[in-house]
């Protein structure tokens, strides 16, 4: 079970949702709407996608690493340093 | 005209790639794939999404603003301000 | 003459203001003061840099690559190219 | 004692860093260096605080969180959703 299960369907909903807004910026560009207006829709998207990501790390920090932290130190830092090298991902991307 | 009709073709295939992507992301969710390696392509979509909206800024400076600037100092100067502000938003999203 | 002559003394204030939270920054930690107080502090600085980085580009697009542009076409091209190339590590930063 | 205790001189070492680099690029502005050459500075600084913020979240979440978790439930995710705001404004900045 991934640490986001108690929550895929609101995960599902608004992935459908950023899905749809992708595809609304490419009406625009083959509609030549005014760049701005391309580039506005790209940073609400580019956010709402890493909302998501931000709440996919919450779950992950919640179930997987602390469950591995009271299983053993060892697995405790194995996940936290996982969980800290996507964070990092997340925000350079 | 947009100022980027003259690439609308390769925008319009990484929208439809990013959109596929979004899509797989999903699956992945439904699948109940590993938390981090959802986050991995989150950071990849988010990637490549700011990679299309930096394309489309500097289209938009190469025509939409330069055209303005060469108009007249006031035009040129409004256009900057309003690249500026969308630069602005893409930086912080 | 750089693109942002015109506001030199407002930038040194505002580095001079960020060098200072820098070193607020060091003394939080060598203090022991909580790790997202810490955090906090990093995200207002990080914040802080990219509004004076948002600023310079705008200053230089209103200067040298409006100027570049008027010069020449191809001149204008060079200098759009080079200013997207900035704005793009911004993003990434 | 903080989450970083343990690595509490190396942050100092990359925070007097940091700070020097500010004072760096003050100096360029007051030099009238080129644009260009000060914004891939400020990336570049933007870049290694926010290297210091991922530490710090690696740091509190081996430390703190996963303390708070031991425990208890509730204390541990009190402390999992203090470190994704965290986390959260990290991203955004």
């Amino acid at each position: 079970m991934a640490g986001y299960s108690g929550t895929k369907d609101q995960y599902a909903k608004r992935l459908r949702r950023i899905e749809g807004q992708v595809r609304g910026i490419a009406r625009m560009v083959d509609e030549d709407v005014y760049c701005i207006d391309v580039l506005t829709q790209i940073s609400a998207v580019t956010k709402a996608l890493q909302a998501v990501g931000i709440g996919l790390v919450e779950d992950h920090l919640n179930h997987c690493v602390v469950d591995a932290a009271k299983a053993s130190d060892e697995e405790g830092r194995e996940k936290v340093t996982e969980a800290a090298e996507a964070i990092a991902r997340l925000v350079r991307s």
